[in-house]
């Protein structure tokens, strides 16, 4: 059985049309690693949070999740809410092993992926 | 002389580490493009606004600009906001050619660059 997932935690907006590119995401990384559930959840505006994703995944008895912040950067959101709704739920889940990765924004490889995209993209 | 321009336009935050991903992605993208000029602009909280940016960038002697959105999706910011605020900037600034590109976080390249990193994330 499935014991890993991966959560992609994005901001949310109002425009349910706004998570299309992290539905696509999902499946992308999906198909890179089948043996993991992944799973999307928001700050605010759409559902789930991340707490009703992290409740729903352990109940699914998933026992390790990787928490990926689908954002460009990272603000208060991440430096300060992240953390502490993280402990919240570590305590409350204790079945669950809740790790977290630099912001998709952040990560190296993202960076020179969106360098040499954006370097191809002028008129 | 260097007459075209990215423009990185983001959301902007309250707290000034949040542009530092920003900054290195301008970096990263100068270096590829050489004969560009590379300029970050924000939407709120950060300065310079995107009018500001144009301006500067016209007043540089700047004529052809591809404003690229550094979103993870595209909400209201994007989808309504953006395109009537080019409208009034190329009416204001008629001696520039102003584009705009998909959103970073929407692009192929970057949605399978995103994709592969996560994919090597799991602990």
């Amino acid at each position: 059985m499935t014991e890993h997932a991966f959560i992609l935690f994005a901001h949310g907006a109002r425009d349910p049309e706004w998570s299309r590119p992290l539905e696509a995401l999902r499946a992308q990384l999906s198909q890179r690693r089948p043996g993991s559930a992944v799973a999307l959840a928001y700050l605010e505006l759409m559902s789930p949070s991340l707490p009703d994703c992290l409740q729903a995944l352990a109940d699914a008895g998933i026992r390790r999740v990787d928490v990926v912040p689908a954002f460009m950067a990272r603000g208060a959101h991440l430096r300060r809410d992240l953390p502490l709704l993280l402990e919240q739920q570590r305590q409350r889940l204790p079945m669950l092993d809740i790790g977290v990765t630099e912001a998709l924004g952040e990560a190296a490889a993202v960076q020179a992926a969106m360098a040499d995209w954006i370097a191809g993209q002028s008129r």
